[in-house]
């Protein structure tokens, strides 16, 4: 599911498993847990997120969502037009709900 | 709990209650229930909403959230500087989780 949002674009997804670093040069990335357990993993620290844990990504910040423990259940919001990897090429289309 | 993003603010509290109809002329707002009932009313027709749902209120469209099944929790997001009733003279301070 995705909806448009003062310019920016919403998702509601389920993801699994280890995703890859990247980063968003040009938008901060907002990722709110709405179910499940999420690693949010920074080059000098781990964040572990639960239900309600809001999480923003500030432009150019290097990190990895991980969900090690089963699915999750995410809220994700980035630019209109974003990448999910930041990198054209890369992306993938996350699984609706 | 209040956060920035993109030139948004963003804020997770909890609501009990009926709040009162309004509208923001400059920004959309979304609302995405963490946990609770919630009863997105519009002047034509009310959407309930529960754990996982979101709804984004374009700008200019009236509305009014009401928790009328005990606290509910909620993200909210709107552009930066807008009084929660759209008026700074009614705005309220969200009570923090």
């Amino acid at each position: 599911m995705a909806a448009r949002y003062n310019g920016n674009e919403v998702r509601l997804c389920k993801v699994e498993g280890e995703y890859h670093w990247h980063q968003h040069d040009d938008t901060d990335e907002l990722f709110l847990v709405i179910e499940g357990e999420l690693d949010m993993e920074f080059r000098d620290h781990t964040e572990r997120m639960v239900q309600g844990d809001l999480i923003i990504v500030p432009r150019g910040t290097e990190h990895r969502p991980c969900a090690r423990k089963g699915e999750v259940k995410l809220f994700v919001m980035d630019a209109d037009g974003t990448p999910n990897t930041g990198d054209e090429a890369t992306a993938f289309k996350p699984i609706e709900i």
